[in-house]
This record gives structure tokens, C-alpha cells and sequence, in this order.
């Protein structure tokens, strides 16, 4: 079915999230299909850094972590996550980055099965996650082994020796989505605990932890959450774990009375024990403001739309583009709220793109990527997305020397 | 001697710092004895915040990474940092908190001294300095021991079983600072490596890492230097140790190749590998722009005003207040940057100088401190300061309920 301009325009008039493209302050002409890698601005959250700037840094001082509950930040974000990913109360901490957070949660899940030495990963999970468990392998020296299979092998990877399941719930490259429910069960059924990496998840669609039974997750704020760049991250812990995990990064924040200043470590009884450090109040405050967009939102409309936007963009680019290889599986079940593309000069079309204002970005060595972020993108937006990649294709306006100049950050 | 107004003010009419005051946002009534806690915000840093926060989020989302040089701002932050404590160019990385790069350096420590199982540290350290050992040595769970000991007691702590030693230079509550040289030789004359804690020197005084032949260091963003809340935290390894250091938080930005997403963890050969997720660049720029003041800053010129204003406080304090024990050591050689002293109803009396806009911390159990910040402190401000703290102490104005009452945050 070809789907014309007018179609996508009626559609945006049917779209109960037209009203929310006001709240984001892209630049007019930018089409931005790239907030599964940085979430846009939105108004509400350049006032409120300012304002966390200048009143409560600037005037309130040392006072604010007090009169502005500084102390509490962290806590009040994390119940804004906590709904976005099925998570109950109290079970979500704001902190650190996503790759020290895995660190946490593969720790406390290897002490929390002492007798096994196999933590299961995919090979095509994101790097980090795998450098990181590598990283915590090496540093015990204790036999332990890192086994990464290619995605269709995990039922046979996950054995009597395995401690925890490491997985990405959507693979950053190609968007295909696991099913967290059927791992989650059968890394218990080995015996071994599950840590889902919800970066491509949370704020996309509806992700329930406590229906999948996820003994741990771990998740990014600035891509599909929009807390600008290098956003706090967030760790889950089941509720059955909170009374028991132990974390190694051992900090005074985490520590049940940070304020005593007693020399031995008391562990929070609760979630807060993920803390480590001062919270980064800057970068927390606008995490925290660009949530709030989701309380009046329906993730699961949310995410019907996105599918309506991939359908839109794959009916125009598939036929029109013989070159460009789906690599997104068309099952809305399968995929997250990306759609991608293989192509063996996909950085010089993503740079053409990118100097037509088309915002997409480039996975080595192949993939041009796109979210779908139907907060902020209307269906013409994508429509016209798409026809613009056709044009790149046809006429081969990738093919220019200066847009195969790899950039420091690609 | 007793110092008039008439003196603090002919000392501020020759102050070459007195013009730095404008460069600051506080409030006017307020005088500020916790910087050393949290800095200040200054005007520059303020608009820095917002134009990133506008231009570089909003305006040029993604591409901020290669267009405002996102991907090297840690980079060049450290810059910065290096010539504040004698650090040489390509030694200092700027990420994560204290607590967690404590965890970094103690991992690499221990790593580098494989033979020896002793951290040996001082009984009345920052307690997340000791925590953050302890939770390394419960996961290495291979025989490791904490040794903590009085200051005094370091010599005697120090044997041939001590992988590393890891110090504060200068006492949180006291204000005491240890022989950095002096120790580090003691560690390395033992076979141990050393590692400084500088939240409390850097920006106060020059540090000379390479002087005192450290093997790694550790420090604050948001105290001295005034980067804000949670401010990003910087983490030093000695050019011997650059090659070969290793650390157990290996996430993608410590890559050697962080974009060419390989599955293989390959170090970077720098600093970098310090490095662990997605830097926080919001607080990373407010950082950035907070040191700029530091440049034009002559740190010998710096701290000897911070000893006037030291000698103008204590010689008002102390003999109109038999009530409060100094504390911080009067020789100059063996203090920080700030002056505390011991009363029992601390608490009481720092809500009541807090009350009057003076405003300094308390530590548990019994310690007012007063970090005293040349930049933006001028001598009369500090003679003032004195005596609201004479007559809050002369007139029992602390003897009141409510000052009583703890805050949350203390």
C-alpha cells in the first residue's frame, strides 16, 4: 500500500500526540530521527536547568540539598522510570552510567550465585556490556568466563554452570527485540539470574520487569528518555533482591546513614544501596524535567503510533531502494522502535541524509539506523524522511567524496 | 594582634583576588564558608550551561558530538585540572565521581602489586574512601585486609605486606593535611603504591603530584573548583603507570576505538581508559567553564591569602570563644584550605550563623568548619563572618529549639 503525503497528513491530524511536538525545541527544518541515540530538548527542561542553575546552585548554595531536596533527587526520578518499565516502588536508583551500573548488577548477581562461573551474553549485545563483564571476569581471577552466542543459540548457552544472563532487550544495531519473558524463564529454569539492558527500551514502549520476573535491569536516560547528553543512568533490582544484593561500588551514598560518617559501611536496606557518589544534580535535573512528558502518556498508543511510522517509512524505502537491506524484522513483536537499514556505503548516505536535515545516524560497518520517536515526530515528518532517502539512493548523492570522511564520532 | 575592619579592609583594598568576586553569583548578604563543600556558581558558568544546554542539545543535538567536540571534553577539562596538581599532560581523566574512581585506582593498585594483600588507609579518612576499599576487598574475597590506622600510626602501617596506601592529603573534619612526599616515599620505601585523595587541596593550593611522586590520585569537581553539584569527578595515574595500568570499569569510552563497536575490549593506551560510559556533559560543561577562573591564578598567592584569612578568623575566634576547641593545626604547612572547631552543640551554632547568612557545614559529631575560598572571600567578609560567630557564641543565639532540629542533608 502506497501511503501519500495527504495519508500521512490525515494522520496527523487523527494523532493524539500531535500537541507534544510544541514541548521539543528542535530546529524547524531538522527531521530528527536519531533520539534512540539522543533525545531532543524540550522547553520545559532548558527553563528548568537554568533554573536548577541559578536559583538553586547559584542562590541556594550549599543550603539546596536541603530546601530543594537534593538528597532526594535521585529517588523522585527513579520513580518516573519506575513506571515507564513495570517496575514497583522503591525498586529503581538514578545514578552512574549504564556500563557502571552493568558492573553493579553482574557483581551482585555472581555473589548471589557463588557456585556458578558462566555469565551468558549475546555476541551482538552492545559492546559495553560485554567489555564490562569481561572487565569484572578479569578482576576476579576466579575461573569465571564470559560465553557469547549469537542470539538463536541462548537456549543452549544457558546451562547448569551459568550465573546470570546478560541481555540487551533490543539490539542497538539491527532493533531486533528479544523476548524477555521466554529468556527470563529460561535463564531461571537453569537456575541462573537475568539482567535485562532496557537502553532501547524504556520510553519506546511498554516494558514490564515485574511480568517477565527480571531479577535485575539496567537503562539509559538520554536516548528514547530525553535527558540530554550523558543523562544519569538507572539500575533496577527486583523486590525479592532488595533486601539482599550486594553491590561492590560500596559509596557513601549508598551507605544507610550517608551523613554519620561512620567508618564502617552499613548498606542501605533499600534500592538507594546502587548509589555510589554525590549525585551529578545538573545532568539529574534535566533528566528529571524531560520525564515528566511521559506521565500523561499512553505507552502503549506511544508505541502504536512508532508502528505506524515504521510502516510508513519501510512501504516508501523497501520498494524504492534495492540497495538497502531491511535488517529490522517487519513483526512489530520482534523489533523495538527503530528501523534500519543495510548498506555498504550507509556512512556517506547517513552524511547525505544528515546535510539534507534528515537526522539518522551510522553503525559500523553497515547500518543506517532511524528511531521512531513519535513524541516529537509527526507522520509527514517521517514520510518526507523517507522520500528524501529515496532521492539519496537514486540518485546516488551519497557518492561524494566528502561525506565518506569519517568523523571522530560516527 | 587584633585585626579592625579598618585593617580586613586595607588588606581587601590591596587583594589582587578582589575583582574575582564579581566573577561569582551569590547572593550579597551571604558570606560563604562552604565552598570548600560546594563552590559557588559564577556568572560565566551560568550562560556556559545554558548555551550548551540550548545550542549545543537543542540546536545541534547528535552532532554536538563532533561539532562541539563533545567526545574530547573530558579531555580537555582534565587539561585543565593537570596544572592545578602537578600533573602532566595526558595524566588526568575527568569522569564518574570520587567514590568510583577511588574503585578504579585501589583496583588498579592492587593489580600492580599482586603479591601483597594490605590496603593500608588512616583510621579518620572520608569515609566512602574506606568503603568504597572495603566493598573492592569483599568482592576480591582472596584474603585482601583493610589497615586503618590513626595518622600518627601510618610509619609503623606501612610493611612489606602493603600493596597500596591510600590517603586524603587533607582531612575532611580537621582540616589536617599529611606530608605528601613524606608519605609517598614511606609507601614506595615499603613496595607500596600511593594514592592521594585531593577533594580537599586541589584548587585550594598547589599540588605537585609529580614532586610528591604519586602513583595515582583521585579528586572532586564540585568542592574547590567549583563545578557544581555533583560535578564530575577527575582521576590521575603517574606517567609510568599510563601504559599499563588497569582498571576493572571497562566500559566503551575507555576503548581504544570506542565507535568501531568490536567485541573485543582493546584499552585505550591514554588516560582515556579511565573512562567508562557516556560522559555527563551537561555537568561536564558547567565544570569546563567553572575552571576557567583558575587560569590567570597564582595558587602560591592564592593560599597565602587563604592564611590571612585563616589568621584574621582564628585571631578573633579563639580568645572570645573558650567554648570552641580549634581543631585545624595553626602552622600552615600542616592545614587546608578551611578552620573547624569542636563544640559540643555544633549543629545548634552553624543553623544559627546559617540563620545570619554566614554560612559554614557541620560534621557529625561535634565539628564546625569553615572552608575559606580566596576567590571569592575578601578579608572583611571574614572579619565579619568572626564576629557573628563571637556573638552567636557569646550570647548563646545557638540555644534554640529549632536549630536543633537535624536537617536531612547535614
Amino acid at each position: 500500500m502506497l501511503i501519500t503525503k495527504a495519508d500521512a497528513q490525515s494522520l496527523d491530524r487523527q494523532d493524539v500526540f500531535a500537541p507534544l511536538r510544541a514541548a521539543f525545541e528542535m530546529p524547524p527544518s531538522v527531521i530528527y530521527l536519531d533520539g534512540n541515540s539522543l533525545g531532543p530538548l524540550q522547553v520545559s527542561t532548558r527553563r528548568h536547568v537554568a533554573e536548577v542553575v541559578a536559583r538553586q546552585w547559584g542562590e541556594g548554595l550549599i543550603r539546596s540539598w536541603n530546601t530543594y531536596d537534593w538528597i532526594d533527587l535521585p529517588t523522585k526520578v527513579a520513580g518516573k522510570i519506575e513506571r515507564l518499565i513495570g517496575a514497583p516502588h522503591g525498586t529503581v536508583a538514578v545514578c552512574d552510567s549504564t556500563s557502571i551500573n552493568i558492573f553493579k548488577v553482574l557483581a551482585a548477581a555472581l555473589h548471589a550465585r557463588p557456585s556458578r562461573r558462566v555469565i551468558v551474553s549475546e555476541r551482538n549485545n552492545f559492546p559495553t556490556d560485554l567489555h564490562i563483564a569481561q572487565g569484572l571476569i578479569d578482576l576476579l581471577a576466579d575461573g569465571y568466563e564470559l560465553r557469547t552466542v549469537d542470539a538463536n543459540d541462548l537456549p543452549g548457552a544457558i546451562r547448569d554452570d551459568t550465573a546470570v544472563v546478560l541481555l540487551t532487550e533490543v539490539n542497538y544495531r539491527t532493533g531486533r527485540k528479544l523476548d524477555m519473558a521466554r529468556m527470563t524463564r529460561l535463564a531461571h529454569a537453569s537456575g541462573a539470574l537475568m539482567i535485562w539492558d532496557l537502553a532501547h527500551s524504556a520510553g519506546a514502549f511498554k516494558v514490564d520487569l515485574m511480568a517477565a520476573d527480571a531479577d535485575f535491569a539496567v537503562g539509559c536516560g538520554y536516548k528514547f528518555l530525553n535527558g540530554g547528553p550523558g543523562a544519569p543512568a538507572y539500575v533496577y533490582a527486583a523486590p525479592r533482591h532488595i533486601q539482599d544484593f550486594k553491590q561492590p561500588l560500596a559509596g557513601w551514598f549508598g551507605h544507610a546513614a550517608p551523613f554519620s560518617f561512620v567508618d564502617d559501611f552499613t548498606p542501605s536496606p533499600s534500592i538507594q544501596r546502587m548509589q555510589v557518589g554525590t549525585p551529578p544534580i545538573l545532568s539529574l535535573a534535566a533528566l528529571d524535567s524531560a520525564l515528566d512528558i511521559f506521565a500523561g502518556v499512553d505507552l502503549v498508543a506511544l508505541r502504536a503510533k512508532a508502528d505506524r511510522l515504521f510502516d510508513i517509512f519501510s512501504s516508501i524505502v523497501v520498494p524504492e531502494c534495492p540497495d538497502l537491506e531491511l535488517v529490522t524484522p517487519r513483526d512489530p513483536e520482534l523489533r523495538g522502535s527503530q528501523i534500519a537499514f543495510r548498506f555498504g556505503e550507509a556512512y556517506a548516505a547517513m552524511q547525505a541524509l544528515i546535510a539534507r536535515d534528515v537526522i539518522g545516524d551510522f553503525r559500523t560497518p553497515d547500518i543506517m539506523r532511524f528511531g521512531l520517536t513519535p513524541l516529537y515526530l509527526s507522520h509527514e515528518d517521517v514520510w518526507r524522511a523517507a522520500h528524501i532517502l529515496v532521492e539519496v539512493m537514486r540518485d546516488r548523492l551519497w557518492d561524494r567524496a566528502d561525506y565518506k570522511i569519517r568523523a571522530k564520532v560516527v
